[in-house]
């Protein structure tokens, strides 16, 4: 198998895991020193380092449905044991609370092979926002 | 001189060439095929393709001072001809209609070594979202 199959079959199994909202899975794609950058604040967190899952299992549950995310014109590329995989995520759901998701976002994420296996060492997931004076989140673009 | 020393010296040419609004000097550390996921919408533009200045031009003309980022917590990683980048960038400055930005956001990249110069291929910089039903970008956040 390439590299590049295996990191897709990663993010596969990471698709999965939110699907199933499955906090131990979700985090066993993480290396221990993972920075996060994610759609919610604050800024930057390292939830590889702790394995605190509370934070995720809080999250997914507050989902009444499973969350689906496709990944669209990923990109992936591989140099030694470093790779680089961007590319825009469409995740849709309902939360517990009636709303209804369906938002497209950016994914970037740094990988590393770590004792023979690849694992996420860093993830940066965005919408842009509007310079338009709301500075509100761009969360309604489609590709 | 070691590679990160040269993806840390094109990252201060890149703030430098910010700081002078110089849309040439900007353009000029990215690969031809820059996928670049940037503050504002849209989701992805492709920049390095066209060598298009025009929207840069337009958006270093809103600002009346110097733009001001630097750099904190930054990562560089390599592995033969892949490296990637990622840290809290801290931008500040005034605009024509008189609003003072100061803001951090998360910056990611990747980069190649292309004709033995390290290019930027991939950028991706955003702030966070409030998932409190606001939808506000989170522009305020300090690290």
């Amino acid at each position: 198998m390439t590299d590049a199959e295996q990191i897709r079959d990663l993010l596969q199994a990471r698709a999965d895991a939110l699907h199933a909202r499955d906090p131990l899975a979700s985090v066993a794609v993480l290396a221990d020193d993972v920075v996060s950058y994610d759609l919610a604040p604050p800024l930057a967190h390292a939830i590889g380092r702790t394995r605190d899952r509370s934070g995720l299992e809080q999250w997914y549950a507050t989902w009444a449905t499973p969350i689906v995310s496709e990944a669209s014109d990923q990109h992936i590329e591989v140099s030694g044991d470093l790779a680089l995989a961007y590319g825009l995520v469409h995740m849709t759901g309902a939360k517990t609370d009636g709303e209804v998701v369906d938002i497209w976002f950016r994914s970037t994420l740094g990988l590393r092979r770590i004792e023979g296996a690849w694992k996420i060492v860093h993830e940066h997931a965005s919408t842009p926002f509007y310079m338009d004076g709301s500075y509100r989140a761009a969360t309604d673009l489609r590709p």
